[in-house]
Order: structure tokens, then sequence, then C-alpha cells
């Protein structure tokens, strides 16, 4: 039994009593504890080590006081298990040597080893679920399909994303081959995480604002909509189409149980376009986290004030920055369990 | 008198037999005649010398076949006038060795001798003028006061522009002084222009997006609005607030004669935020030039379908990339060609 389920019940549409708060890359980043693991051990010892990663996931549950956990990991785990190499270097972003060109490619893709090489993820979660001690839930995640493409073909960070983009209007096929790949493994992979111990799961869809509305409808809603219909007896699952505030309204309709919003778009408007059918999560800009703590307290007010305090989940609009102080980071979650529900 | 004055009577609203377009960023970048001139003037040489510059301002009028010519200059030229030193590394960027960090940045800031230092704008505005000889209309254009403090704070590009939104957030009366002298020595520029040749002005706020709803409303709008009026009786201004979409509402009502649209949205939506009170200018994603020529010529024949045939001027969503053939961009502004107004 979970002691805490605030999140769980916002997601399910039920009454709470307080609104739910955590922050999205809060395991990490911008914890002194967190640094002083970066400095011993590298990047991916770090997500593979489930002592280590059940650790980091810990910390901001005890040091900032969050309502819920999320496993800390990466996205690219499942390119790494499709077999593609990905390199992290500390400051600078993944690389990924190889990249996705052809059809070829897209068809040397493993999809069959999912849950034995991501074994280290299932015992991250069974660890940490068993360290929780049902304290709080625990958000398991994965990438969207089309957030994944883009490193898959870019083999880097990129500001416009044209190399990805480019590959999908030349060769739109294999464009959809390797997303239905990656779906397939996806939907693997999420099912694996609930059954070791995620009671909620997260898509992150960090590209998707890369793509007109058009394109968005084209190559990444479907896929989106395929995991939320795959997971849906399995867990309640969020998806976050950074920057897809076009899409809204179609997501709000897809069998996902709740919708994670930027901050680029007002809490009203949100409200609207998803016809206040869905529990939204978000929206405060990263950036006002290095706002003074009294702007930080009055905007958080004003936030809860605009998305209403049912069907409603506190977060960022986007990961938390490395430079963010701690106490501004506790400002905001102490916002947020002041704020008086009617 | 303009021979082709297609762009400035969609501004005005006037019935066009014809859609007018051009692209941003068509003066550079992706043409070989100006690599040529890039591998042997840097930068500021380029947009210092007026010779150089109208040289470039011409180049896709006869190489591309747009409907309009926009100045080769840059954003920066404002900051550099106003005293903060602006150096640009090929490849990499603008670099600002010295940033504003307080009011006594913002007071050291000249804003009496925009005219004079910038006298080699004007100069290039009015030889192009004479070079065009009446062809097409000539666009001059300005950085809106929130894009370029952007650049004055962090000092180089930014993902996230969170120094730029902290400074805005923990100092807001210093950001809104330094964001009147920039707007004051902006309108000064923009009339200079069209005294020196310009037919129509844009402005880009090309981190509009960076804000939220609520911030772009303190930190952007008032400024723009201001600019937009400032200029009503001189020339049509073009305000584009990349990302910005949630702001077309208000920008409809201010006195700017068109608004420019990123391809973030779709153009129904646009028509819809702006009430069909306005004509609106975009919004074709610069990644789709990549795709095949087919696909780029369905591409445009729907956007105009979407956006209307009136009250309408083809564009990018965004500036031209340089990895783009010039034969794509030819098929672009032809495909706009063959468009059959009814």
């Amino acid at each position: 039994m979970i002691q805490n389920d605030l999140l769980l019940r916002a997601l399910k549409g039920e009454k709470t009593e307080r609104v739910p708060v955590w922050m999205m890359r809060q395991a990490g980043r911008y914890l002194p504890d967190y640094l002083k693991l970066k400095a011993r051990y590298d990047f991916f010892t770090r997500v593979q080590t489930p002592e280590l990663a059940a650790e980091i996931t810990l910390q901001p549950i005890d040091q900032v006081g969050v309502d819920a956990a999320i496993i800390f990991s990466d996205i690219l785990v499942i390119p790494q298990a499709m077999g593609l190499q990905v390199l992290m270097e500390e400051g600078k972003g993944p690389l990924l040597p190889s990249v996705i060109q052809e059809q070829k490619d897209v068809d040397a893709l493993r999809t069959d080893t999912v849950e034995e090489k991501l074994q280290y993820v299932m015992d991250a979660l069974t660890l940490t679920k068993k360290e929780l001690n049902g304290r709080v839930p625990l958000i398991g995640f994965a990438g969207a399909p089309w957030t994944l493409l883009c490193y898959m073909v870019e083999g880097k960070g990129s500001k416009t994303w044209d190399k990805a983009k480019e590959f999908a209007y030349t060769q739109p096929l294999v464009a959809h081959h390797l997303l239905q790949k990656i779906t397939d493994i996806t939907i693997q992979y999420l099912k694996a995480q609930v059954k070791a111990g995620a009671d909620t799961l997260q898509v992150f869809d960090s590209w998707a604002g890369a793509l007109s509305p058009a394109d968005f409808k084209a190559f990444s809603q479907p896929y989106l909509l395929q995991i939320a219909s795959a997971l849906k007896n399995d867990a309640p699952v969020i998806l976050f189409p950074k920057g897809a505030w076009y899409a809204l309204q179609d997501l709000s309709e897809s069998s996902a149980a709740g919708i994670g919003i930027d901050w680029c778009i007002s809490p009203q408007m949100a409200r609207t376009f998803t016809n206040n059918k869905i529990t939204l999560q978000g929206n405060f800009d990263p950036s006002k986290l290095l706002a003074p703590i009294p702007e930080i307290k009055k905007a958080v007010k004003e936030m809860i004030d605009s998305f209403g305090s049912q069907r409603y989940i506190a977060n960022l609009g986007h990961g938390i920055m490395p430079n963010v102080p701690v106490s501004h980071a506790r400002a905001f979650v102490e916002a947020v369990k002041e704020y008086r529900v009617p």
C-alpha cells in the first residue's frame, strides 16, 4: 500500500485534498549529494548500477519533499538495447557514433532482448520500490518514438533536428518502420517496468515541438496513442509532448491518464484545449526557479489557481536545470503543499 | 514606383492576384555566390560595407525569384551601436564579451548616435533601393527588444535563455529600463531605415518562445506594440514573435500590418487566433526544404489552401538553413507563383 498516493489519485481523476507535486529531472543535476556520486561514477555506471540508481532516485524524496519518485535512468537506454552505441560525455550530451540512415539500419536493430538487456532498470525499480517502502509512488518512463528517432538519426542533440526531419520527409516508409519498431520495444519495456515496480509511467516526447502540427500527427501522435493504449490496463500513462500544444485535444481523447504541459501555454488554454477531460501536469517555467523565493511562491499559487486544484499535478514545464539552488526547488515544492485546496 | 508591389498590397489588405513570397534569411547562407563573398570578407565587413550588403541583398531576387529584398544585416548592430562589443565567429554564432548585469550597465548604453553609427545600414539601403530600380519592395528590419536583451545579458546564444530570464525575474525594473532603452533606439533606427529606402519593416522576436504567456506579456509584448505604433505612419510593420502563438490575438489588435508565423501552428489556427483581421506571413517548416521537390510543391499548395490567398505572404516559419539546395529554395518560390488564386 502506498501511503501518499496523491499522484495516483489525481491521475485517476479522484478527489485530492492537496495538489501532488514532483519535478522532471528531480533525481540528479542540482542536488549536492548527486554531484558527489557524479564525481565518482560515470553516467552509464550510475544508470546501470541498481544501488546507485535507487539512491539517486530516493534523494529528492527526502531532501526536497516531492510526492513521487521517478527512476533515475535515461531515454537512450532503448536505442542501446536495440544495438546502437550511446556515449555520454559529461556536459556535452549524448553521442551515437552509428546512426540510422536507411532501411537496412532499421532491420539491424534488435527488439527481442529488451527485458534481458535492460534488466538493470528492472532491478533498480524493484530495489527503489522496496526502499521507498510505500512512502510515495514510483514513476517509470521511456522516450517517445519520435524523440528517440531524432537521436538515432542525428546521432546527437540538435537545435533544429533537420537531419531527423529530412530522413522522415525523404524516406517516410523507413521512418515509420523505425517508429513502429521503437514503439513495439517501448511497450515491452514499459510493461516490464510495471512488473518490476513502477506505479505509473511517463513518455517523454521532448522534441515533439520541432514538428509542425501535420508532421506531429504523422510521425509522433500515432505511436504515442499506441503506447497509451497498450499500457492502459497496466498503469496510468502520462504523455509529455513538449511544445506540441496543438495536439492537446487529440491526446486528451487518448487512453492516457494525464498529459504533461510545458510552460509556453497558459493553464487556462491547456484546460480549454483538453476540454477539462484529463489530468494535467505542469507547467512552471524551469527558469523561474532562478527567481527570488517570494516570486516563486507567488507564481506557484497563480499556476494552481489557473489549473485548478483537481485533476492536476504540479510540476515544471521541462526538466529542472543544474544551476537551480536546492532551496529554490524546495520552495517550489513547499508552495504547492501550502496551497489551500477549497 | 515599385513594379512588383504584391508584398505591400498584401500588407495593406488589398487584393493580390498572386501570393507574394520571400524567405527569411534569403540573403546569404545557402547561396553559392554568397559563400564566395563569405570566403573573402568576414561577417561584419559584409554587413558594414554598403556595396557588399547590397550585392548580397540582391542575389536572391535574381537567383531565386522572390518578391521582396530584405537588407543583409544583423539584429546585433543595435547592441553594437549602444556600445557593446559584438564578435561573430563563423559557424559559432555571436559573442558579446561584456554583458549587461545591473542598472549601471544599462545606464552606460548609448542611444544618441544610432543614425551616425549605423549610417552604413542606411547607405546599404539607399544603394540597394537604387539598384533594385523598383523591381520589388525593400524590407528593413530590427531585433525585438526582448530578443536583443537575451543576447545582451547572456553574451551568446542559449537553449534556455535562463540567464536572461533570471535577470528579468530578479531585477525586473532594470530589465524594463533596458527594454525601454532598446525600444527607443529601435524606433529611431527603423524610422531612419524608412528614410533611407526601406518600404516595409520586420521586427524579429526570435526568442519570444522562451517565455511563458504571462512573461511574454510582461517583457516582450509592450515593446513590440510601442514599436508598431511608433512606425505606423512610416511603413507597414511585420511582427515575428517566434514561438509566441499564444500572443497572436493581442498582436493582431496592434498597429502592425502583418504578423509572421512559425511552423508550429496550423494556418487555420493562426487565422482563428487573429480573427482573420491581419495579414499573416509564413509558415513553411525550414527543414521541409530538405524534402524532395514534389513534396515541397505539394506542401506549399496545402499551406496556401489553408492560409487563403489574400492577406497572406508566403514565407518560411524561420530562416532558411545553410544546407538547403538552391534548387529546393527555387522550387518553394515557384510553387507559390504557380498557385492559382481563385
